[in-house]
């Protein structure tokens, strides 16, 4: 599908609204770190996605993977495409320098990570989950594993997984059974089965580190009983060569309704060889600590999805003729206009491109959160990162599918067929919504934990700083109603969620949506007062214009609905949930 | 895929909330209709659903259609299960009597069609294409067409197709290409490509009447020189047997997202004899009289899906423990509760479930409406049918794809996985809202034709009535606040309307919107009124609650957002939708 980078956006984000450039200035690891190096980046990160990746896109979804007695074939054409993105160090884009990664800032990789996403998701999973395990290792692992594993996982050379979930324990990891019981080497024996294992087994790379939640037999009982342990599909030697075949593997590929060209196994573990990673029982924690970049970057795989959409929507719209304005031929020559005369095909375009972009500038702000946090050790920017970025996660997957869905309506029946592409899109992102903690529960998270541990503190704080930001007058009156909308509901669940413990888990979905509608107002108005007199700047206005008139007012039903009691929730009988 | 149909709530609303009884008491051709011969059809279409046509949903899916050199096979058990059903007679439910048809009202006919489009769409598809033929020949055929087609269309032997879409013609009819020529023995010789065609080839019946626009050379430009054709796959003998093969048939199949047990296929004719149905350059209106028909019939499939992922997911939903209830253990003696006991799934199974069942109240209304119509010659009860018959096919099909994705997310990963079968429902659901005039379309046709034409008048003259109707304290209020906004809606875009042309098409979907969501609220507070003092009816009375409480707050934002001016869509200059 051809895909068309952002950069020039992406570029206007980080400098003309954000002043990105401002902020590396002042952090020492960044001082290399020009615009026109930014700039650079971006390109080349574009080239990569719209002519390696996104050439390989259908083929992957066509052809799937195959499973073959626990070896798994990749799509046609992935190996060389994986194999280019590897060597362009685009997996350790964001990594330490210390082992071979860039050490870039997350706010650059958050919109190289949308190209990815956008161009390929399937083969960028094979990435992402490599990026993830390296966070993971770089904070959890000793100086020798992280010699080991870093540097492979960086250049791509081997690649990471993520064992979590088992066929009766996916959000309560709580209950898994899968066993860790220690062995004289200091090692531990691994048995157990995991499902849903994205790049559990495939045939990119020379190896596969599965970071893998077990149980230690006699632990305390629950989720602080877990470990975290590094489980590699060969044991590497002392040097850093491969050993022996690790007694782990692929028992079958699940049958996906998307993403396709991403392998997802059944891993069955046979008394497999694992290291411990971290301390003992605090395998959870382990993994938590990167979950806020792999929720970020499954957010971002949902702006992907809905730019690509958009961008394939938009050109097909320009070329179909199809009736005629209402107010009379625009196009007398041809047998009808093009769809674009029409309002309604507007309104699904300008939806499509207010949320993309909208989500664009709210994950850029999120991940310079991030850098703030790591680099200057601004801990209210870590706050702040950890409160939104169930919301980016979320929301953005949210408007992934819509996105997507819509797009797929602007080609009427041609949406339908494959050829066209929107269907794949549609597929492909689905998951979004799904994994990495399902979008219910980064709602929870939100609210459940975050709202409710500072009494919304932090929440009203970051409100109170998006009014008074400088913003045009035409915008300013619409900020502040979103943002005193979205104080209130903040105050009412506080203040019910302390005598009703079911409240926050009813209202939660509701909140998160507003949250991120608030956040796509605050960033729409920023947007609209810094774009520039010329043709981008246009559209800019326009799309700021349709946002804030057609699609904000959704809040005040968000608003109302919040107001009602968990009992709207609470008050049917469990029994009677199954059909009459 | 497991399917229970819901043959309680039916009767509850034919005789509890709408007294359908009485109505059919007053209509000589349904004397001998009494409440139990309608439960006992109910009885039967439910068992032919869920025991006949919904254990080949599945296998349609994945075995999905094969085409060989213009000859189409159908999924493995599909010709037993369309035998079946062609058997009962259902496809004649509704149908004419003169001519085999059982003459039964629409009201029960909604009630039996959403249990087959529930229990296997891609296969019903092929019999509600037949019952829109006979639609189309019943009210426009000759007597000799009539008896050529009737009887066997309705008992299944032949089936029936539509053939309006070209490539390039699709919502713009006007512009197709495909030409009918006069012959000297009074039949036209059809030339051309049409595409899109549902059941155009098949291996079900012995032969497939194509009902085809086409245009007569020398005729008027546009809409007005379309002809209606009926194009048999096979000529009839005087005798009503078959005779020589026509010079059409499919050239290919489309690869589709969903529906993949139905046959869609390119059909080329090849010079085809074609026999004028109705008068010349009369197509499309003729076409237009099955409308209503097969507009509301493909609501009932976005009913079905939604009821059919209401009850996967309630099911999965019951039996899948995970977590414990915030108030503590509900079940501690297994390892985690029900997630029931978790508010947010409670709130998207009652989410999936009132819209299920408030669609279901609504579409029979309109079912009501038009046999009031036909049989009793109420005027005001047609063009009420007229008015939300749009509003049932765009609101039905978007709530039947929304809740199928919440269904899906209700099983978390096992959503995304084809085995669990959610995810089919899916890709099913969702060409609802494309075909058979896209859900923008409808929008189009309720907004800037029916509400633009009488200014309104007759939406204002039900909410009025809606308004007035007798139901409980405890919704009166908030169903006459749901009106109010809806009448000043309406109001708001007569006035706007008649100075600006865009505005009503830039707000039409809000619109359409904003009418199936006080729909849903008048019918939810009847049906609540209404409800026994029993399981079944404390479930309707905590819906009830759940939908005003939770989901009819969405009109506040639709009652802002279209108060916005058309200025909003139309200011972004067309050069400006392609992506920077």
């Amino acid at each position: 599908m051809d895909y068309q980078a952002q950069d020039k956006d992406a570029a206007f984000l980080l400098f003309d609204v954000f002043h990105a450039d401002e902020s590396w200035a002042q952090i020492e690891e960044f001082s290399d770190l020009t615009p026109d190096l930014a700039r650079a980046v971006l390109a080349e990160s574009g080239r990569v996605a719209s002519q390696v990746l996104a050439p390989l896109n259908e083929i992957g979804d066509t052809h799937g993977c195959e499973w073959n007695d626990g070896e798994v074939t990749t799509p046609p054409g992935f190996k060389e495409g994986f194999s280019e993105l590897t060597q362009g160090g685009w997996l350790g884009l964001s990594g330490n320098p210390a082992f071979g990664g860039q050490g870039m800032p997350k706010s650059l990789g958050c919109l190289v990570e949308e190209m990815f996403w956008a161009a390929n998701s399937s083969l960028y999973l094979y990435g992402t989950l490599t990026v993830g395990a390296c966070l993971c290792l770089d904070a959890h692992g000793s100086a020798e594993q992280k010699k080991t594993y870093l540097e492979k996982l960086y250049s791509g050379e081997w690649t990471g997984a993520m064992a979590l979930t088992e066929a009766h324990s996916g959000t309560d990891l709580g209950i898994m059974r899968t066993k860790a019981e220690p062995q004289a080497d200091g090692s531990y024996s691994i048995t157990g089965t995991k499902i849903f294992i994205t790049g559990g087994e495939h045939d990119l790379a020379d190896n596969i580190v599965h970071l893998t939640l077990a149980r230690i037999p006699d632990g305390p009982a629950g989720s602080k009983g877990i470990s975290l342990f590094i489980v590699p599909k060969y044991l590497p030697n002392a040097d850093g060569s491969l050993g022996e075949r690790n007694t782990m593997g692929s028992g079958s590929l699940e049958h996906k309704m998307g993403i396709r060209g991403s392998a997802t196994s059944v891993i069955n573990y046979d008394g497999a060889k694992g290291f411990l990673l971290g301390e003992e029982h605090q395998g959870l924690a382990g993994m938590f600590t990167m979950m806020n970049y792999e929720r970020l970057s499954v957010g971002l795989q949902g702006l992907g999805s809905a730019d690509l959409a958009y961008q394939l929507s938009a050109r097909y719209a320009r070329d179909r003729i199809q009736g005629r304005s209402v107010t009379g031929p625009q196009n007398p020559d041809a047998a009808a206009d093009s769809i674009l005369v029409h309002p309604d095909v507007r309104r699904m375009l300008l939806t499509q491109r207010a949320y993309a972009e909208g989500c664009r500038a709210f994950a850029l702000y999120v991940g310079m959160q991030l850098d703030e946090a790591k680099y200057n050790n601004n801990e209210r920017a870590g706050r702040i990162s950890e409160l939104l970025t169930p919301v980016v996660k979320a929301f953005l997957t949210d408007k992934g599918l819509d996105g997507a869905v819509m797009g797929q309506q602007v080609l009427g029946g041609h949406g339908f067929i494959k050829e066209w592409g929107l269907e794949q899109i549609v597929r492909d992102a689905r998951i979004g919504q799904i994994y990495e903690g399902a979008n219910g529960i980064q709602a929870l998270d939100l609210v459940g934990r975050k709202i409710m541990r500072d009494g919304g503190g932090l929440m009203l704080e970051l409100l109170e700083d998006m009014k008074a930001t400088d913003v045009d007058e035409a915008y300013k009156g619409e900020l502040i109603e979103a943002c005193d909308r979205l104080a209130r509901s903040t105050q009412s669940i506080v203040a019910r969620g302390k005598n009703d413990p079911h409240l926050p888990g009813a209202v939660s979905v509701d909140y998160l949506d507003m949250v991120g509608m608030t956040m796509c107002a605050w960033v729409w108005a920023l947007m609209a007062s810094r774009a520039p007199d010329d043709d981008f700047g246009v559209a800019k206005k326009a799309t700021a214009r349709y946002f804030f008139d057609r699609l904000l007012p959704k809040t005040l039903g968000l608003e109302r609905s919040i107001e009602a009691e968990a009992d709207a929730v609470m008050e049917m009988p469990q029994a009677l949930f199954s059909p009459a």
